[in-house]
């Protein structure tokens, strides 16, 4: 390893830290990637990574060489820095010594086909101008646990690469095939592959329990704010609520999803009774 | 009301400023609301206010003047502000031009004994040492969806005075009877209660659609890092785990504690059917 940043006024260190605003991270094609677990995960799916930032002092656990090793044989430049150096590079609470700057995946609707292809029943998720990083991320995490074949993150408000989806979803980003596409696009790609679309709405007749989930389907949901837009309601092949028992009208985006993912599971793995609600 | 607040150093706004800061509310028992929503169910649920900003220019809605009568009549002090001086009070994203400094509830287990008094079948939360916020304050959203009786915040690690509990939770902080204690005390009631802990767990040998969730329940959820304590995990009566197909070993914890909410709903409105997943 090269000796030790030191100076806060470093220009890889000042560059890194500008790669938590959106401009320069859609104008570089760059992101940022902190936390070992996060970087395991890229590093295992094929991230390419152009500097990785360790700070030995910080590491919480043991197996941070290999790691370092892993990302510095895929081409990654690796610099030492002094711990308050390192601060100010991490965005997070409790940072653990690893921060990468990494290459966008950048993937599309193309992706997908070839992992879908092999599937008789593909089981998708649409995430629709979600704006908040935080359930974005949530839902990433959710789609990972639920097994999902990807998801199609649509007509973007936050992008993927912003540090707090990365985080939120604790690198399944780099595990499931995520894919940015315009609703316009996502709508008649499933159309044609006649993959049912799912659309979670208040004012559904259907219980989540209810419908028939077993098929090939892509599980749709829109903003925090209000939800899916018409073009997806329009086009939704089922809809379905949440019975909900309290004076709120909603549940926060990512748990609303991650119910739905797991009874898409449930229906698959459980066998296929369906439930009314009393 | 009286003439507008213009001075960014007006004492007034600079106390509510303060009060985002937890040794603040600790010291003073005071805590902020914003947003029209989450102030209209804290009236409602009969919280006392202080002192309530409104910024007419920022309302969204109609109904402001009738909330802002509510809170008045209550006894608050309403102070007209200019636009950027709310802005200075606000935390959100999208002020709606209402924000007030309220009194803490200050429950104890004992505020619950009444609401549970004529429940066959108890339905509580126990939140452990939660570390996030949002976190929190989306656990109090999905319990308020599933209809429980109380939510038991343990051990606190976040307040849930805390801002961002009040905006996670849109509000239902004040709909749920939510008492903070401390674990100790906690096991102990629930215990001379019959009150069955049922405690997620990764390493649960049944899921959570496997194990009768019909009587008396508290589901129990402990911190994002490590999950409950050896206290709690010691004294379970029911463990289970959500299963996962993914390369994650866990979910986000709100949305795992959401999942087992409403697989208690679903036992206790469609039904005992368990499931074995395949």
């Amino acid at each position: 390893m090269r000796e030790e940043i030191t100076s806060l006024q470093n220009s890889k260190v000042k560059y890194a830290v500008k790669l938590q605003d959106r401009s320069e991270r859609n104008a570089s094609g760059l992101f940022l990637i902190e936390g070992y677990r996060e970087l395991k995960r890229a590093a295992d799916a094929g991230v390419v990574f152009k500097t990785l930032f360790v700070c030995p002092k910080l590491f919480l656990g043991t197996n941070e060489q290999a790691l370092i090793d892993q990302i510095r044989d895929g081409g990654a430049e690796v610099l030492l820095c002094q711990e308050r150096v390192f601060e100010k590079l991490s965005y997070r609470d409790r940072p653990d010594g690893l921060i990468a700057i990494a290459v966008q995946m950048q993937k599309s609707l193309r992706d997908l086909v070839a992992r879908i292809a092999t599937k008789k029943n593909p089981f998708l998720v649409i995430a629709e101008a979600i704006e908040k990083p935080g359930n974005l991320g949530t839902i990433l995490r959710s789609a990972d646990a639920s097994g999902v074949d990807g998801v199609i993150v649509c007509d973007r408000c936050t992008d993927i690469y912003n540090p707090n989806v990365v985080r939120a979803s604790v690198g399944t980003l780099f595990t499931i095939p995520v894919v940015e596409a315009t609703s316009a696009e996502t709508l008649m790609w499933l159309k044609e592959r006649g993959i049912k679309v799912v659309a979670t709405t208040p004012s559904a007749k259907e219980e989540f329990t209810q419908a028939d989930l077993t098929g090939a389907v892509a599980v749709a949901v829109g903003t925090e704010q209000i939800g899916l837009s018409e073009a997806w309601m329009r086009v939704a092949d089922i809809q379905v609520k949440i019975p909900m028992y309290g004076v709120a009208d909603s549940l926060n985006v990512a748990t609303a999803t991650t119910l739905v993912l797991y009874e898409v599971v449930r229906q698959r793995h459980c066998g296929k009774d369906l439930f009314l609600w009393k």
